[in-house]
């Protein structure tokens, strides 16, 4: 009896839906003669579906989601500045809610130059690093607000939250793969200026580095961190920093590795007690939806992601070799979002 | 009768020393016909002190910096790790306070990619724009704090705190600039997630901008910030950013432009309550200190940050020229810390 992995797509706003597409004529051409089946929902979750009902994400919506072993998003978020959208966070009440409540405390992006990729750097050197991004706490808990709101007297407080429990947890993911990887371990931060929630991560990552004395642990502050990832990014291995720190840095290590059209991600539960989330770090793109000029490598590579969570690691390595060579390929003509995809799938199946 | 300048001067540690004397040596030179003399106090201030006498910044010291006109500053801080240090923060206590204490709301940082600085990306086009970072608020407050130190229950919090007060005055100091440059502002923050701070970012950047229509206003959240910073860092005329995006952006800007071995800044009160404050926006860098190998070109532009902020306006182009002459000149052979510096009074001079 083949297993049956259960799987909520979400397709979201702008380029998601057309990115999605790809990557799951991608998920299906790497499954169609493994032993599993993959049984997919699809959900309506985003600006439109906000824009037409007013909901974001229903306990009712929040359930059914979770009912499932993986996710897939495409990308959420409508129109910048479009005033209907003006009340909505798409983000926080969509993308980041799934995030917390399903307890995805890490978030891994990994970012490497595939040969040919096209990237901003005169001499890249090898790239190959993964970010290992706090999911569930830092600034990014909400714990804000303000008073006087509106008038010229008004104080607007925002409180990064962190735990020990946190932190630790999402380090111990990080040694384990840098013990799969190079043996290299860089916690980012800014322990001069947060010297209290820096100081805490210093001695969590100082503790845990002693259980793995085989991984060298070295630290940077945020604004030099930046520095490396333009003039020397091949020393990285692994980096585990916090959640904002992780955002600002996957963005700008995407744009240095041939740009966030390749750039995938996935939220990862690795307790496996809610289901992980695996989404392109790519926005929904309004401007360019419709008209099948994105690049849906980003979300395919994130099916790899995914289906290496799922421990179908042949299937995984088979869709990144897939991508990576198509990839290699490229000379720069246009392809439609469809034709790369197309393009991918019949390197699977080759 | 001349004007006479009190100039406070704070060589720090490291290469501090080293880079301000060649610093001094230009102020020197371009002021030697001017109408002004600047009356120098030196003042011994930094790791090296601490470990003397385990005084960081004392009351008397504030007091004594604070009665001059302005101030020149090298760089603070010790050796990473050095036990001795271990209970010091002399970035918070001594170069931070003197930014909160002196009310350095305005952190200016131009980022130039001069002709024939080496730059890390393959097509830089031409790059000019000034980071305006605000000084006194957001996460830099010292606003955190932790319980359950040090257990497997530590909780530690860090509040970003901001006031309309402190962002409407650095908001009008950055259209003011864009008004003197090329008339486009960028306001860089990360409104989806940070809400209430960012949303008071948002409404003061537009209320402003309604009183300035020349200037085109935009919005980047901070990590797609980091991107143009390396695909199309020539769309940025003017950023105006919080204390901490500040932070980052800027190293990352300096790298992106030939090397924070060339990157100024000003830490300045605009309202002339306080004196403003000069300094490389590089660190003390010990692991090079006392080898004549530190490049003083960013602690010599920033002299003639200072020299523009004293509306010595000429004294200052002709620093920041003779400076980009010699850069424009470099042909990657090695020179120590005082040829670059006598090299630009050379240039200077002629
Ligand atoms: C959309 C936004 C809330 C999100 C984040 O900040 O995490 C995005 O930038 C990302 O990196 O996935
Ligand atoms: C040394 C440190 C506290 C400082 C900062 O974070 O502001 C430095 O990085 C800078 O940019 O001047």
């Amino acid at each position: 009896m083949s297993r049956v992995v259960k799987l909520a797509v979400i397709p979201g706003d702008g380029i998601g839906p057309e990115v999605i597409a790809e990557a799951e004529k991608v998920l299906d051409a790497v499954t169609e003669s493994a032993e599993v089946t993959f049984e997919k929902t699809r959900f309506s979750l985003g600006a439109a579906r906000y824009l037409e009902t007013g909901d974001t994400l229903t306990d009712e919506d929040l359930a059914a989601v979770a009912s499932h072993d993986a996710i897939l998003l495409g990308a959420v978020g409508g129109m910048p500045g479009d005033p209907r959208l003006k009340d909505a966070n798409i983000e926080r009440g969509l993308l980041l809610k799934l995030r917390f409540a399903l307890d995805h405390y890490v978030n891994l992006r990994p970012s490497v130059l595939y040969p040919g990729a096209p990237g901003p750097l005169a001499e890249p050197g090898e790239i190959d690093f993964v970010v290992v991004r706090e999911g569930t706490e830092g600034p990014y808990v909400g714990n804000g607000g303000s008073i006087r709101t509106g008038t010229p007297h008004e104080i607007a407080n925002e409180t990064s939250v962190n735990t020990a429990f946190g932190i630790e947890r999402v380090v111990r993911f990080a040694f384990a793969q840098a013990e799969k990887r190079r043996n290299k371990l860089t916690l980012v931060h800014k322990t001069n200026v947060l010297v209290h929630a820096g100081g805490m991560w210093k001695r969590i990552v100082d503790e845990v580095a002693s259980e793995h004395p085989d991984v060298a642990v070295d630290y940077l502050h945020v604004d030099a961190a930046t520095i490396f990832l333009v003039t020397n990014p091949g020393r990285f291995d692994v980096i585990v920093t916090d959640n904002l720190f992780g955002d600002i840095l996957t963005d700008l290590a995407g744009a240095v590795t041939g740009g966030i059209g390749l750039a995938a991600s996935g939220n990862i539960n690795p307790d496996g007690a809610f289901p992980s989330m695996f989404e392109p770090v790519h926005g929904s793109a309004p401007d360019i939806a419709g008209q099948q000029i994105a690049d849906p490598t980003a979300a395919i590579l994130s099916v790899a992601l995914l289906l290496d969570h799922l421990e179908l690691s042949d299937e995984a390595r088979r869709v990144t070799r897939a991508a990576r060579e198509d990839i290699e390929a490229r000379d720069g003509s246009a392809r439609t979002t469809a034709q790369v995809g197309d393009a991918i799938t019949a390197r699977l199946r080759a």
